[in-house]
């Protein structure tokens, strides 16, 4: 039998999503308490990866197993034995269903901050900026990478994709003032990414709003690589937000 | 002369505002950090103690120290020094001022959740509600605990406080929907506040919200104890946003 599950994972303690040796991830993790849910040795399998620090709200994940339990039902038991940084949120049968080839658009979320210097209760989940952007010149750069493009600039070496063509369905830049600080929030979905493909995006937008122009994001189209671009931003302000299917087997989530 | 500062710390790690033997605590690390930079002991005084756990936007505390760096650098010196779970957010010069006598009002704000299941995302700066409660329900109880009261009831023990005697300026109850899950915060501003007071208080908004009427807190008001009331929240859900004066000598902060 095949089921579903959709993950949350808070990145911080873990060195990413694949398995991986002397290290702690989550797709280790989820294996070790569906061993012992199924009691034998359950491969489980991501929709992508998510590199070492980054965060997910909706990971999407599939199994096969075999068991009496209802698959609603088995977000509690996973839950029960998970560490407190992961947690099942949904669980169903999903006969049919792949994860990873199913997988329609991803909306990632970046998230940083403008302050006089480092917050402590925003250092987890964003990052601090050194200069204040413009969110208008970060929308108009926007507008570049949406569509289908040969994202190849915007990859890290490493990369074991065929193609380097994606689509980018929307790129969305929210400003929000709280007390002294700015948080800036960087929605970003698409059918695919390639590797590191949103932190180099979210830098040049960045960039852009501090002041860079749009030069770069064209010189990068033109040239197919990462030259004229800025700094791959760093993980923890990354969220895997949700991954989308033509058929869920979770229904429509709400929002 | 006198100096001033604001401090946000994640209360996480540490074990409270107030210095104590073999714990961690905000006010021994920002003494440790004073005593380098003035090359002396200083003491650092506080608006009020947080307990352990309780996380701080807009602490303010005050020092008297002799150095010739501009009040306003003082920041980088601390936080050049300091742990990344705490940091001074401004200094300022504050000839007359005391941070603990002057305080006029002091907002706290209660933050939670209601999801199916943890949510590890929000786990750390707030607190999990077993059912959904009703907000306009927690809003009606809200009114009641506004204006002053003798808040006796809300308070425990081990207080060394001399009244009981308190004015709430305003309880305000918001709800957010964010994905499968709702999100709560009780602002809760006040001219002063007794131990575990907004915890307390916290936890009967929310009993309140899920179906428990109001007549616990007619009747913790007419007895003056806690026996009608429900359960202190956790210290995880709790944060001191600001700490408001007459004459602050930081001016007046943008909102």
């Amino acid at each position: 039998m095949r089921y579903a599950l959709i993950v949350s994972y808070d990145g911080t303690d873990f060195a990413g999503w694949q398995r991986q040796k002397n290290a702690r991830t989550v797709q280790e993790t989820l294996e070790g308490a569906a061993e012992f849910i199924f009691s034998v040795p359950v491969k489980i399998t991501g929709s992508g990866r998510t590199d070492a620090g980054v965060h997910a709200r909706g990971q999407v994940c599939h199994l096969d197993a075999e068991t009496s339990v209802p698959a609603e039902r088995l977000r509690e038991c996973f839950n029960r034995l998970l560490p407190p940084d992961v947690r099942v949120l949904q669980s169903a049968a999903a006969e049919g269903f792949d994860c990873t080839r199913g997988a329609k658009r991803k909306t990632y979320r970046y998230f940083a901050y403008y302050a006089p210097c480092e917050y402590p209760l925003y250092e987890r989940y964003s990052v601090r900026l050194g200069e204040r952007p413009n969110v208008e010149a970060m929308r108009a750069a926007a507008e570049l990478l949406v569509g289908e493009h040969d994202f190849k600039a915007f990859c890290a070496s490493g990369s074991s994709a065929k193609t380097s063509v994606r689509t980018l369905y929307s790129v969305e830049v929210k400003e929000e003032r709280s007390g002294d600080a700015y948080r800036y929030e960087i929605a970003v979905c698409g059918g695919g990414f390639l590797y590191n493909m949103v932190r180099i995006l979210a830098g040049e937008l960045f960039a852009v709003g501090c002041g860079k122009g749009t030069e770069g994001i064209k010189a990068a189209f033109a040239a197919g690589n990462r030259k004229s671009l800025g700094k791959t931003m760093p993980a923890r302000g990354l969220l895997l937000d949700r991954v989308e299917y033509d058929a869920s087997p979770f229904g429509e989530r709400k929002e």
